[in-house]
């Protein structure tokens, strides 16, 4: 393995450029963990905490065979929260670099930033969605805009927020208001660019493909053109946010695939499901050409892109992402009719989205009693918002299961 | 193991009480990795990466065993950055439920902080020191201190600095002049306190038993049990970073038990050689009695917990942080009669602290060109600060590696 990182790596950095190489795959015949003896090859990367740049080449492949469209490049970190926070740090130093060309750090910058004021510390900021989530470490919580309680008792960033659409339900009943309701806030995003913050001092934008923590709040591939036309406008780099969309749930392996943009995001941050944590990305400026810049002791973790190769293996060869488009479309029309049926249970989103479903009660009392009583009946489902069910099954949720599913919510709602 | 965790978990916090119970320890004869077979007993832990408060209880008791005297309790994390955060955020809720008392959080609190602004948000600061190191995600990233290059173009509050002694060497030659440089960092510390902040506007100040980024910068235990007075006098919690110092290599398992202190930190944060990483304190106040609110996906790593839990006992059973003091009393000695005879190499420091020595060079150049030519010998070893050379054998180093190590040292500064 020494031999193979000395080989990979001639810099401090841990950027991996995509080679047309089929990543060595583990073989495992049914969908879950690394089977024991590919464990026990792979032993040493489990039993010790590689630090610096020792990670472990070939296995960060396996993330990077799944980088979205027009995506090149992988930079690994630990969690959603740090894979948000490195994407902006990544984000400011371009910028940073892109006002500065060809100039050193000047004095100023090197004796101000010591007393983190600028101009060594930036004044740029990031951009983030009311209602949005992206993690709780300072960075990340100060364009968390979820709830009260997630940012209580903790400084932040003086930084912007932009209204995200509040659409109606069903989707074909509400085209026109939904429309103008979608435009309304990318006049305002625009707004917010132009006349509250100095030309280039919004860095980057953040951005769920569903607010997730939020409420499950879906928006058309309307509204994300239009983020991302006017970030290319005026030069504000556009990060998505995958870390609970990503990696399948959608119909999609990645959410953001929907919207068929006519130009990439620059950066898509992931986590949870894919185990290992990072941010995709194909611009080498988003790389500092400094050494040490973007660095840590642990830069990601060589064992959870081992996870996360396995699990992309696992998906690929069970062809998991098309057959959860398929399941989705199947159960979808079947909670729609009882949305029609049972007047307590509306606002049913996420069509053509996979099992990436969700719909509200209309007080939160309501919900909470579903959900305990769903459990009652051994069905498990989480809330999110106020007033909001979301359906997170696995990716091997199947047609039988998505029968009994209906037919316990039914029962529920009975009562 | 599921059981396990459904005995162990109660609520959805992640805070261990110390038990009087003996962890059930993995055997391994050898100091190294995890044998495969326990691997394998511990396969699901290793292959699938646990969220929320899914962590195994027994397996954290292995860190909480190692805690400093005087802390009784853990709060896990990923990495050292994400330690010190995490014991920053617990800062910042302890002091605000403090001034709050039996309050609830009021309308102007719960409005504001969706904005970033107070007084939801926090006007609180943490203080930390010149030329220290915390990490580089945004709210450690604003307490380093080390070099303009970790922090450039990178958004920072505006926390304070105070100053950290230098001291002069041999100690024995300056024992009066060290003395009052640290009275001088002390009264300027408190200084800082009383007139550039409002009264417990500091939430806590994060210091390192040995500024180790920032080149191996010591102060004695009169510096650091003048902090401890201070703190307690103004009400401010006392972090102590050890993320570098711990795990053994000073000669104590935590550096700062070389301190003696009359009162322990409020909190020691963790990370590096115990792979794991977290923030050890006593404290139940420092976990907010509110649900949710120190939280986040992973929550640490049961499988880091793991690593740790076997480096502690391999560390105990061979009573290797008593032979690493035994080794560093046989080598300092060595290292100081080299520095008499070689006039380019002084400030050596870390005396009776093991192996964690260091000394300096005249110029950045003189120092590169020394660790070029050990590594030419056959000698690892790493600089710190601009002109320093610091050691940081394994454990496992003993008298004839010291003596291959000054010999070596020797023959090159003959050059």
């Amino acid at each position: 393995m020494l031999r193979r990182i000395a080989r990979a790596y001639s810099t401090c950095g841990k950027v991996f450029p995509q080679e047309p190489v089929k990543p060595q795959l583990i073989s495992s015949s049914v969908p879950g963990p690394l089977s024991v003896e590919a464990n026990n090859q792979l032993g040493t990367i489990f039993d010790n905490r590689a630090a610096y740049f020792v990670t472990d080449y070939e296995n960060s492949l396996g993330i990077l065979a799944a980088a979205p469209p027009g995506m090149s490049k992988v930079w690994t970190a630990l969690s959603g929260s740090c894979a948000n926070e490195t994407a902006y740090k990544a984000a400011f130093m371009y910028q940073a670099a892109k006002e500065r060309g060809l100039l050193d750090f000047n004095h100023e910058e090197l004796e101000s930033v010591m007393q983190n004021k600028s101009p060594g510390s930036s004044k740029k900021v990031i951009l983030s969605f009311e209602n949005g989530f992206h993690g709780r470490l300072f960075g990340s919580l100060s364009t968390t805009r979820s709830k009260p309680i997630h940012k209580l008792d903790i400084p932040a960033f003086n930084w912007p927020m932009a209204p995200f659409p509040k659409l109606k339900y069903p989707l074909n009943e509400f085209t026109q208001e939904n429309l103008e309701e979608e435009d309304r806030c990318l006049q305002e995003f625009e707004r917010i660019i132009k006349n509250d913050w100095e030309p280039h001092q919004i860095a980057a934008i953040i951005v769920e493909p569903v607010q997730s923590e939020g409420g499950d709040n879906h928006a058309s591939a309307h509204f994300f053109q239009g983020l991302r036309d006017i970030t290319l406008k005026h030069d504000i780099l556009m990060i998505v946010d995958e870390v609970q969309t990503g990696v399948g749930a959608s119909g999609k392996f990645w959410a953001h695939e929907h919207w068929n943009l006519t130009n990439p995001p620059d950066m898509v941050t992931f986590s949870k499901k894919f185990q290992a944590a990072g941010f995709y990305f194909s611009d080498e400026n988003l790389q500092p050409n400094q050494p040490f810049r973007q660095f840590n002791t642990w830069c990601g973790d060589p064992s959870k892109a081992i996870i996360a190769r396995t699990i992309y293996n696992e998906i690929t060869q069970n062809d998991l992402v098309n057959k959860t488009a398929q399941v989705g479309n199947y159960l979808f029309p079947k909670l729609a009719k009882l949305s029609e049926s049972y007047g307590s249970f509306f606002n049913l989103r996420g069509e053509n989205f996979g099992t990436f479903i969700a719909w509200d009660f209309k007080h939160a009392d309501d919900r909470n009693k579903f959900l305990f009583k769903m459990r009652q009946q051994g069905v498990n489902i989480g809330g999110c918002g106020d007033v909001s069910v979301r359906l997170r099954p696995t990716l091997l949720f199947e047609e039988p299961h998505a029968d009994l599913l209906v037919d316990t919510i039914e029962a529920v709602l009975k009562n």
